[in-house]
């Protein structure tokens, strides 16, 4: 159980990071955050919703705090691991928010000293902006966070990093494996991305402004995309990626043929498989 | 100029062509339908967006008619203007909303006899519902309004359909040769619905509603799509949407390729491009 006498930290601190800060110190934890910038701890402090902040990592900010939870690229994540994972307190349940988990949860948790337990987690929540002055713990209302844990993982750090979901606000707590994980990803979220990304780059459209309805628009809102986060999420998750990149591209390439060809049967056919399908996806 | 002292006929009275009636019924126009259901004629009297109604093309309907707004699919509408333009009273200036306008535009002034003239135009709003019921001329606000004028029209109608429009509330009038019209709309409508309707279609997507965010509800929100009218649409304009298509598979090629080899830097340069290009479509 997740109760709120346990101490947190937060390690980067960014749009989610300071989130999950005000999520938490509004659900009364101590929170405290470390990031590089002296400036995102000022304003979290003067914000109220971060007790104590530091800028390197150090004994004192980690030898208290009973769960960390990185909000850090994944890269960036592993490498803080190995070198800082000494001033962690045994015991202590680490989490992360990476989009992407194969490639994540099991590095850290053979980096990890046996003392140490990381299960891994991802908020399904974001924005087009970053930074914590856009910290925003209403974006995790209506959103899922999904939980993946492996073999290594004792039930009683699943179900706190679950309880975690919960305080923070999420309207639907699952539980997948990473690798179940990222073929979902892969294909709900990175495949998108890709999409909105080529549809953006493929013409020019300077001058088509003026013409877009809200379907080009809905479309490619998520083409405004932070160029290193998403590369190293789309490189970590390949094999997958591309998998779902050619499930797609094949069935553009059926479409394709039902327009070459004026065969309409076709085209009403998966229209209306569309449909019905989406009907499944409305809140 | 559009003055208010003009009769209007809207024929086919769904979604759209409710909204057009609802609109200038408000703006002090005497607007009258004609469509096959009854049921759609007696709600639209009964709303007061209509002054009188027909169920049948007749002299009655037509005679006394300036302005006669065809909101039919493409297919109907030729068929319709064959069969019916003798009960148009001379000098009667008709419009249309299709949103193809090189099959449609042409084949319209072609079968016109000389003392009517048609003027295309493609009203760039609509909903996920259909039919009179849900007509609600809010739908035009901040949306484009685009007329297609060929060599055949005179400045005089031309202008009446674009003061149509901006009476009608569009914010954006537009005008364009109908071959310019087709390649945009292939391009940034009908494109749009094709890679949402693959999206939806290319696997099973059912055990994934739990962990969808935001960004495949956005892609997808189109993927609901009246199969009739679009499949008509995509084959109406076949060569453009093909040739948009293909532009749109070559860059996910070049994306893919960029994932298989893991070339971060092309993944970030289409990433920035398309930040950089997205931000012009704010609205």
């Amino acid at each position: 159980m997740l109760t709120a006498d346990k101490k947190i930290l937060v390690v980067g601190l960014g749009l989610i990071g300071g989130s999950y800060a005000e999520a938490l110190t509004r659900r009364g934890f101590d929170v405290a955050a470390l990031t590089r910038s002296a400036e995102s701890i000022d304003f979290a402090l003067e914000k109220g919703i971060i007790s104590r902040g530091f800028t390197e990592p150090c004994e004192d900010a980690l030898s208290d705090r009973d769960i960390v939870i990185f909000c850090l690229y994944p890269r960036v994540l592993t490498a803080w691991i190995e070198k800082n994972q000494k001033y962690i307190r045994d015991g202590a349940v680490l989490t992360d928010v990476t989009g992407v988990k194969g490639a994540v949860v099991y590095k850290v948790q053979h980096l990890l000293r046996p003392s140490l337990e990381f299960v891994g987690a991802h908020p399904m929540a974001g924005r087009e902006v970053s930074g914590v002055r856009n910290a925003d713990c209403s974006i995790f209302r209506g959103a899922n966070y999904i939980v993946t844990p492996t073999a290594e993982n004792t039930p009683r750090a699943v179900e706190l990093v679950e309880d975690l979901g919960r305080l923070l606000g999420f309207s639907r707590i699952s539980v997948l494996s990473p690798e179940k994980h990222d073929e979902m990803i892969a294909f709900l979220s990175q495949l998108t991305h890709c999409l909105a990304v080529s549809l953006m780059t493929c013409r020019d459209v300077e001058h088509l402004s003026a013409y877009t309805g809200d379907s080009f628009r809905d479309l490619t809102r998520i083409a405004r995309i932070n160029d290193e986060m998403w590369s190293e999420l789309f490189l970590l998750n390949r094999e997958e990626l591309l998998r779902q990149m050619d499930v797609f591209s094949s069935q553009m390439g059926i479409l394709r043929e039902a327009v070459a060809s004026g065969d309409a049967e076709t085209l009403k056919r998966l229209m209306r498989l569309s449909t019905e399908r989406r009907a499944l996806f409305d809140k």
